[in-house]
């Protein structure tokens, strides 16, 4: 969100996904924004040939990345107006590493390593670029949401109704 | 990645991403997945007409979102093979929600809950489907992150080399 949105005080943000499973490995991806405004998007994941799939879209990790990437960037640029910071350039390079152990049949996951370089070219001094830097990782939500542990909570529709899972 | 792929008893997964602000808030982002195989993507997030974008992409919480609904829907299609559950249909249902608050000229976020809610068709009794679930949460790599406290570690480039931000 950019300073051109009326917001009041507090709000909350609500992005809602429903996915389908199609093909081998492709979920198409019903995306709506419900709170505070409605927007909808169509995205899809797939995974490439040797790992299953058909390589229709990009695979939920990439899009992962690049959602990270994009939210610390946009918040750089909405910001940047509000604390009187001139961007005449500005790049990020994000590397995400993860922890992939094979367990019995399956495997199992844990993330490792998250670094951000931020790369703007300002004529402003380089402590009002680090202030903006450490403004926009505070607004930026997916950020916020992994510097703290979630908890995520699961159903599963049976005959009887929902379970928690 | 599916069981198509012949992977060690352990190894790393890294995904890199560089962004490139153009225009008034779209990012490009250039991704690659360097390890352990390299494969490359490429994205876009923008933000609509009221929050001073173009809408020429979808934006980041978007991306997010769909990131995660597609990473369970992945590991529970790849699992199923591997845990013996019919899968006739699948799908699911995501809500994140995140608070948002005004400081001073900016704002600040924090997440505020995570629902995601699993549609299995399956003739398989319903505890092996719980089964299938529970596994599928340990082997997404975008679940077992959000559900950790993470240091995400920020440089800054500036004229004498890289700073912490």
């Amino acid at each position: 969100m950019s300073d051109t949105v009326a917001m009041p005080e507090k709000a909350v943000v609500q992005f809602d996904c429903r996915g389908t499973a199609v093909g081998k490995m492709r979920n198409e991806l019903a995306i709506e924004m419900v709170k505070p405004f409605k927007e909808e998007f169509e995205l899809a994941t797939d995974e490439g040939k040797f790992h299953g799939g058909d390589a229709s879209a990009p695979p939920p990790l990439a899009m992962f990345v690049g959602a990270l990437t994009g939210c610390i960037m946009t918040q750089i640029r909405a910001f940047a107006k509000r604390l009187g910071v001139s961007l005449n350039d500005l790049k990020v390079e994000t590397r995400i590493q993860w922890n992939w152990q094979a367990v019995d049949r399956v495997y199992e996951t844990a993330p490792k390593s998250f670094e951000i370089d931020v790369l703007i070219d300002s004529p402003d001094p380089d402590d009002k670029v680090a202030e903006l830097i450490e403004t926009a990782k505070k607004g930026c939500f997916i950020e916020q949401t992994l510097g703290v542990g979630n908890t995520i909570n699961h159903r599963m529709k049976t005959a009887d109704g929902w379970r928690d899972v």
